[in-house]
């Protein structure tokens, strides 16, 4: 990948401000009733990434047999909101001010895997960049990418 | 609204190359086995235009109560989708390139609903223009607006 | 148009907190060095709503002779910054957060006119809409819209 | 980073279908007007990458000092539109769809350069991905990052 990726700007490796982050951020995603409809689970997180699996179920189609793009939006909007969540303080929480995605390829195979990181957290907004990719036995193709704005509602915990 | 909205570039009052383009569209959000999930309905159709509704339900909701982005969009996805897929071809699909979506106020309320419309119908692309709004009793309060490009797959029938 | 324009939320009509954002905003603009490079000027200003007039000159151009889509970008994102700015504070200043544009048609013409309007106004960010429109004689083209997040800085004024 | 890279759907290493396309995207970039107005050249280009470069100057900033989003813009764009352009056959033309693009930082410095790669290259589309730095010395600031849609208007040469 051309893109220069090693710059001291990015957060992957920030320490987060709370320890105990991972408690607050899997007890958060829990609480998100729409990632339990669907199926979908916490899979990686680390300081400013995050990652979610979703297996493929017919109920979550669009009108050709793929996932459904807003499907495949839920996913990479939460990965985003909780890889920036990571970074925050223990009292506040994470809302997603926008997002932009591209759908690359059809969201087919055995499961959508959905990974976001940081790109830069500032003190009022974060912004990440995920992408979402479908699995099918070894093979694996990124079928979108996204760009999103979070801000940071610091003294309001997220329960 | 100040931005000028008589233009005659608009296509919203377009007439569809397909005269049965409501049977068509129909059809296809019946095939979204994603919206019977969350249980969205198909509202309101005409050429150039599509408003879904989303009656609010607590499995569909974020960790602080309110419907979750990404079904927000979902909703607004397929609004838009279908808002030009009443302007394409008898023989054609319809597909997201890629959309942005701006989440202004919680989606509370009773009810949501996502109308979009057509802005641009080019030859191989159409750009639509969205809205999702939370409707509460007599109260409605715009909670998200979309910017999306969708692309004709022609030769390619929906079914 | 079919999307719902009379929405109670709209804050095109909003009143300014303050009274003097007129000659404010036109001071801003003019300390846009960028704006007068490329020999834009500010052609209407009310509150939560800003238009930009780029006459058409050869060294805005593309490859192909349209006006190149970066310098569309750039009255575009003035026009909604400055439509932001109107509703601000006197002692506030004004960022992009992020915009994403659609261009819809070449940007052709004796001139652009890049018109933007607030959508939400909120305490710490403000969101805009944008179109820019081709004239050339009596005929208007519709060539790009745009959506747009702004930061209001508050007591950090622009000069 | 922890955004998986290595991805066999990454195109960053394609071979271009077109063996003399560094003199073609270098012609064109030199018939883009906008880009000999505001100082902009051709860094480095390779199959699906491409760097542009943007020495500061005063009378390209917004009423900040900062070079304007609108500028950052251009330059993001032309260099993911060359980008793209390098993988695309000899008798087409590449126009922008549309882009979204996140101002991180202030835009200061001695120069900004603009780096773009193609994440796909699909038959009618192609999408990329871009950032802006600043650079300061040794000093490097990511000041802005996008994500690009792309035409491939085949059988119409750029000149």
């Amino acid at each position: 990948m051309a893109v220069p990726q090693a710059d001291s700007t990015r957060v992957a490796a920030a320490v987060p401000p709370d320890s105990g982050y991972a408690a607050r951020v899997r007890g958060s995603f829990e609480r998100q009733a729409a990632m339990r409809l669907i199926g979908a689970r916490l899979k990686e997180l680390r300081p400013g990434y995050c990652a979610i699996e979703l297996p493929y179920r017919e109920d979550l189609t669009q009108q050709h047999g793929y996932i459904h793009a807003g499907i495949v939006s839920a996913i990479a909007d939460s990965a985003g909101g909780y890889a920036g969540f990571t970074l925050f303080p223990a009292d506040s929480s994470v809302l997603t001010v926008e997002y932009k995605i591209n759908l690359l390829a059809p969201a087919a195979g055995e499961r959508l895997v959905a990974v976001a990181e940081v790109v830069k957290r500032g003190r009022t907004l974060a912004i990440t960049r995920g992408e979402v990719h479908a699995e099918h036995g070894e093979r694996r193709t990124l079928c979108a990418i996204m760009q999103q704005t979070l801000i940071i509602l610091a003294g309001r915990p997220d329960q």
